[in-house]
């Protein structure tokens, strides 16, 4: 499958790479064409790996994997353009962390919307699935590099795009009864409010490696 | 130890009762000294279980234990008396849910600022702890009705009142190995941030006893 990584950060590398790995065509977007992630991303990830502006990779795109900082990525995706988006799944993958205050940083806006509600509300035609965005890079691509099982989450408003989702997961090592549906994109608040929970997470057990597991 | 255990709600009641058994002398505070739920549950507790004005709990507990709806705490608090509450270890169970939406709840606030803060500021002599609030009642009294190993969360200022309620937590059955302690106070910004995704998790569960384990 031809798929778009908006983003240059260490979530689109990682996703990048795992997707050419899997046999995928993939064009990383950045906001210019000349982005020096981009090309050093693109120049070790196989033939197959290619990068443009937002633009060149959502056209290029069948999928669309939004990994830019959430802050920017309505921007990033309104540069890519709606007609580029349109009947598309778009994996959304951001937070909207605000580091402006410091650390520990805050959500740019939360509780009764989320970044996962926002681009789906701008972008009415594209499919627009929440995942991925409860753990770091390294978990995303390689579930194994935690013990046990441990969870991920899916949401969204259009069933077959939740279903292409779930099966790309699948083929990047997550094990289909770890893939929890959490509902339309509204749940998206969740996952993003978790974050705050996460960074302490992360500062008590001292990694980012980590996850959570569901137990009953 | 004498135990004041603020509110009548679900987790009021289950917390009351299982402090009881234990052997605590435990008094239930609500707004008034004739609450129909307090009433029946001092009557249903044993010997040691009494109930009163939130003043008259708060004046008889060594620990406090607030239970009260979130949005309401600080409020309960108040009429508690801050010279009741100083010097105490008070252990903050609530979730600053607000239903005037409807469902699901969204926060009264989150983000930049926590109940659990709200709390410490407002009393600054008490040793506010912020607990168990990431689960439902009968998970925090008896973790033994979710298989398995999972989690709870302490955060607080004062480390000494956390060591205190770790010391509950184990009196409740939770192992030493799945009491999490995230630092300070701030941490419970995280922990009632979760509850949006905890909700969405019982929803999809389509149950409210589970809880989370950590893995890395």
């Amino acid at each position: 499958m031809k798929i778009a990584v908006m983003g240059t950060g260490s979530a689109g590398r990682a996703l990048g790479t795992k997707l050419a790995d899997l046999g995928h065509e993939v064009m990383m977007g950045s906001r210019t064409a000349d982005n020096e992630n981009a090309v050093e991303w693109a120049e070790g990830a196989g033939d197959d790996a290619s990068h443009g502006t937002f633009a060149d990779a959502a056209a290029f795109g069948e999928l669309i994997v939004n990994c830019t900082a959430g802050g920017a990525s309505v921007e990033a995706l309104r540069s890519a353009g709606a007609a580029n988006l349109a009947g598309k799944t778009l994996i959304d993958v951001a937070n909207p962390l605000d580091f402006s205050r410091g650390r520990p940083p805050t959500l740019l806006f939360c509780n009764t919307e989320s970044l996962g509600e926002r681009i789906q509300d701008e972008f009415p035609d594209a499919r627009v699935v929440k995942s991925l965005n409860t753990m770091n890079a390294a978990v995303m691509v390689d579930p194994g590099v935690v013990s046990g099982d441990h969870d991920v989450f899916v949401c969204g408003n259009d069933a077959e795009a939740k279903q292409q989702v779930v099966e790309l997961l699948e083929s990047f090592g997550w094990p289909a009864a770890q893939i929890m549906d959490l509902g339309p994109i509204m749940a998206a608040r969740g996952t993003e409010m978790y974050l705050p929970l996460w960074l302490n997470l992360s500062g008590a057990l001292g990694t980012s490696m980590f996850n959570i597991k569901l137990t009953q």
